[in-house]
């Protein structure tokens, strides 16, 4: 572990171990080359090939998706550097670890075609993560790209990479694949034998509706039902019956909405249970006990409207601190929660669920 | 107004004036036929054309969609015969005044082609409305149904039935269309110059994700997230501020998901405003103001949650009293709401609120 060079700083937070659960890396195509093998490689190069991208809207924030100060100091994209990161974010915030969630391009499990495209770019993926960040800064830990659509490939490319130490998830993107249905229940079984748990993040949630609405500050607001969605499936698909140490961990689409989803999908399953008999626990308590939630994009709040919040869901236990970094609604851990916590509420907040929530995360002082 | 024969009843919810928002009254295509002129008739009695149904599921209910009693004495659908929804609902409710919104076939502003029959069906529904319902029961009060695709036509319709005393808001399903769109803003000035309300239902909404989920009981868990689509898509495309009369009320949704979104928007629009410098007020007034909310279905909950919601809302005169009759998950008014809230909550709801809602309901005691 490098040395600190903040820890004179009297800031708050920084008494806190923190953990961040959302932290965006990006690679440049031409970074994968060393990863890629051919042809694919070649239509990269020659071709000037890209994922398939969707999304109509111009970026509304001035810098576009990205912090403005983020872009690193020769120029190149966001989240692209690991000295800068290192400088800008981790060594600044005094982070214990942060947990790498990727960029949205390339996200080989949205694409709509050519999976055995996807199926490499996520093995190059993994290597370029695991070579230029994970092995070089032993606060970070990663997430594991597949090509999902592909089940069987998918399933090797989590055993080919799953077990690196800092390895603590399998990453599935937000899209149009609920991925509760059964056909992908070969991916929790792989994630669960090698202590992975599930992390969601969404990509390019199809439109609510099912076209894209005019407004990014639309889209924006909505993505958090496309994570309902994926709650909704996982749990009356029986995944967490079936797959006793899997947990899923919902990453960019804050907790808000925790509180009305219980309560819904309690009393759903009341009404409405004899069509999943394979489901058994109440939905709440699937909840509770199997996934987290990183709070970014964390809404303004008072100690009192969170603690109601609290109240609503029976729990602090499954709120996991993330700063997003580099997005452009970066959330500071000096800035981002409500004043007034009590020190055992932020300690779990900014750090301890998380450790908890991931098994393959070192103890405390264990590093 | 009939004489009402339950009078001596000691139910306690009678005592409250009740309003019910949300009563589905059903049709079978012949009873059109007196309403609906050629070729149109044609199509049905001859060809019989029916509208286009998407939805997989097999309603998992014992009855299907609707209350196993609810059928008619000679054995027709749910929600046909006037007589029988006065003795069944109605008089045994001692209701001061139902909404009629339909029940989902016809859906007019949801048929994806043919556009011309959907105006005709529009038009005959809402004559066998007036006639067979609106203009037989002083307690019933009606939905202007239209084929909103053709906007010119849903304006005519608009002009020609929105006058009559007892139809009280214009019927939008909540289906493929995002109705913030400018394009259906004809249909609101329309709307606005007959002191008629928009009402928003649910018909079949687009699977969340785009595609179907595998089980009724995930698509009727998401129904709420079809509904928050439209109210994000009301406010940031300007509605509330180019039509200061209008209002929107949310059917069939309930209302458990308003303290998120509330929140959600207010701090989207904090962040992103400067997208849609149209809107001039936060959301969460607009919502306060601007809005409301049937109940049904309505969680089971106690006292003390549903003040917890009320109090991030800053409000509970957005919530409407509804039963959703006759539909498998009906409401009771005597069972549906939490036990011990006081006698002036419980008016609002039952009734008052609505009452403020509605401008063509008459004054309490006007009748």
């Amino acid at each position: 572990m490098q040395t600190l060079n903040n820890e004179a700083t009297t800031d708050q937070t920084k008494k806190y171990s923190l953990i961040d659960t959302d932290i965006h890396e990006r690679v440049m195509y031409e970074d994968l080359f060393p990863y890629l093998g051919q042809p694919w490689r070649r239509y990269i190069e020659d071709c000037h090939w890209q994922q398939e991208k969707h999304m109509p809207f111009t970026q509304p924030a001035v810098a576009g998706v990205d912090r403005a100060d983020a872009k690193t100091p020769d120029g190149k994209p966001a989240g692209t550097s690991l000295p800068f990161m290192q400088e800008q974010l981790l060594d600044a915030n005094n982070h214990e670890f942060g947990i790498l969630t990727g960029a949205l391009d390339p996200s080989p499990s949205s694409m709509h075609g050519w999976y055995e495209m996807a199926t490499a770019l996520a093995s190059a993926y993994n290597d370029w993560q695991i070579n230029e960040w994970l092995d070089k800064d032993s606060r970070l830990y990663g997430s594991v790209h597949i090509a999902a659509q592909e089940v069987a490939n998918a399933v090797k490319e989590i055993e080919r990479v799953g077990s690196h130490p800092k390895m603590i998830q399998v990453l599935l993107p937000i899209d149009d694949i609920a991925w509760g249905d059964p056909y992908y229940h070969p991916i929790f079984e792989a994630a669960e034998r090698h202590d992975l748990m599930i992390g969601m993040h969404h990509n390019e949630p199809p439109a609510p509706l099912g076209k894209w609405p005019r407004y990014f500050i639309e889209w924006h607001s909505l993505i958090a039902t496309s994570h309902m969605a994926q709650i909704t499936s996982m749990i009356f698909n029986g995944v967490f019956e079936k797959y006793p140490n899997l947990k899923l961990m919902m990453i960019e689409g804050g907790f808000t909405y925790v509180p009305f989803l219980m309560k819904k999908l309690d009393q759903q399953f009341k009404d409405l249970r004899h069509e999943v008999p394979w489901v058994t626990t109440m939905p709440s308590d699937t909840i509770k006990n199997r996934m987290a939630f990183t709070t970014q994009p964390l809404e303004e709040m008072s100690k009192k409207e969170w603690n109601l919040l609290v109240e609503q869901m029976g729990t602090d236990e499954i709120i996991c601190f993330s700063t997003d970094y580099p997005h452009w609604d970066y959330d500071s851990p000096d800035e981002a929660m409500p004043k007034g916590l009590e020190d055992d509420v932020l300690e779990r907040i900014y750090g301890e669920n998380a450790r908890k929530f991931y098994p393959k995360l070192p103890a405390r002082g264990d590093v």
